[in-house]
């Protein structure tokens, strides 16, 4: 198995994901090999200061770097030997099995529509975000910003999506599908929200338990949240903020601790033909390493084949 | 002045309505009076618990009552003497200035768009929230539930009837609006955001300051924030559903204390003719008050003879 990381994106780079790598692998056994990507020298540099067996990461060397506020297209055309660029060709080819950035987002999302595809019968793919609940689990919120406007049957297809995320990587059997809305009542919503509604209750392929309101959204009634990716961009960092507030308020809470996204790693882009994760330009060492065990259990659960039996036909 | 009050709205009616009416009498001066709608052999029983002078409120009996989940048009067509609907023939025909219910939102927002009618110029009315900022001033946002689907003309106008309210109600001098949006950045956002920031950009009569994030809005960088009812009705319940959690972690903390958004009362229907305040369900003595101390306010800063003139020519 061989998971591909970006070494020279987020904000620390390389430091943050060489970090991040070296904690995975003296956690993790053999079978599993690290592609690092990026400027040679510097990652070299950067692994020296650790003390590990060589025989668990490649590096491959590229000579250029995209940075955060570069027009994705534009930069992926001109910065062919660029980290993200790189990687993606040697995802669509199979030299690597996943990968893993946590640079320019759109880069990253323009590089997995172009290189890799998207599943047939997906019509948008969709990024989510997890959201604490307080009973310690983690519920799945999606989609976070990647489609502001969605049509009915976008939300259908996350539905899909999201509970195969939610039963295969954060094994949760049966994950409750609750549609965000401004009511409980079915027949309540934006014109879009009424729309889907139907779509989701007939949906075989998951377990719609109906509308479930803001307040709904941090406590454990449904384990995968649908929405437009308007709506959910802003609700997601609303609740990001709230870890702000109650850091600068010295409050010190085992359940809001939880609101510290960035631990959490990137979610994966749900819908491509491969494993693909995008983490927060601010990941850390714990944020690098979640995102590659994320990336092995896509690989192990072959979530992204479970996808595509899901849409056949679809 | 004369502030009309059903005492038959709310889950504790009628006697928080009651404590609310007395405890706003007892801060108050004489000239203001208050009109009770409901049963007034239980309202009397409610009010001779407290000592104070008769000559400051006058009880309009009335034998129905709308309950919470009955269907707006149909109960008050069919419940002509019920608080709700004769109070708002009270509002129409000027016996009382202004009029405020904690009962069914849907009968009181029928009965103030067909009893008072819309201002003209304006094309839908909207309700806003309070928003708890960290240096313990108040936002608001809106629209937050009644205008699920919005135009951009809508957004826009809904700037003007904020900014008019925050200037005047929340003595915010030249209120910053925001865009409540998934980026910063001009051209980012849904297609109703995209077409709704160049209005609001043009917009002579509001402070705009462009787009701002869900991690903005709990912090004081818009006074008033501005999305259409869908995403404003999710942000809301998430952020009142942030004090749950507080009060079932036992945290105590001044700020988070400050979410409890029942202690504020109502935020007024804008757009329409005359004030119209509509609590929350489980509005207690607090909110009575304050919902009473709004409506005076709107009375004595002319608040809707201000959004009439600024609506003159849309």
């Amino acid at each position: 198995m061989k998971i591909g990381l970006d070494m020279m994106g987020g904000d620390f780079a390389p430091a943050e994901a060489v970090k991040g790598a070296v904690a995975f692998l003296s956690e993790n056994n053999n079978d599993i090999q690290i592609v690092m990507f990026g400027n040679k020298p510097i990652i070299e540099t950067e692994l020296s200061k650790f003390n590990f067996s060589e025989h668990r990461y490649t590096i491959i060397h590229t000579s250029q770097v995209i940075e955060m506020h570069e027009h994705p297209t534009k930069a992926l055309k001109e910065k062919q030997d660029s980290s993200i660029a790189v990687g993606f060709k040697m995802l669509a080819s199979g030299e690597i099995d996943a990968f893993i950035s946590a640079g320019n987002t759109g880069a990253m999302m323009v590089g997995a529509l172009f290189s890799i595809k998207t599943i047939e019968g997906v019509i948008r793919p969709t990024i989510g975000a997890y959201v604490p609940r307080e009973d310690g689990s983690l519920g799945l919120l999606l989609d976070v910003g990647l489609n502001a406007d969605c049509k009915p049957e976008n939300l259908n297809q996350f539905a899909i999506l999201g509970s195969l995320f939610a039963s295969q990587i954060l094994k949760i059997e049966n994950p409750k599908v609750g549609l965000v809305n401004l009511g409980e009542e079915e027949g309540k919503g934006n014109l879009l929200a009424q729309a889907a509604y139907p779509l989701l209750k007939e949906n075989k392929q998951i377990n719609f338990i109906g509308n479930i309101e803001g307040r709904d959204i941090l406590i454990n009634k449904a384990d995968v949240m649908i929405c437009d990716g308007f709506t959910g961009n802003v609700v997601l960092k609303l609740a990001e903020s709230i870890y702000d507030i109650v850091k600068r308020r010295n409050i010190n809470d085992e359940h809001f601790n939880r609101f510290n996204f960035e631990a959490y790693g990137g979610v994966p882009v749900l819908g491509v033909s491969k494993p693909v994760i995008i983490g927060h330009g601010i990941s850390g060492e714990n944020a690098f390493k979640n995102m590659i065990n994320i990336a092995c259990k896509m690989i192990e659960t072959e979530l992204t084949g479970k996808i595509k039996s899901s849409f056949i036909g679809i």
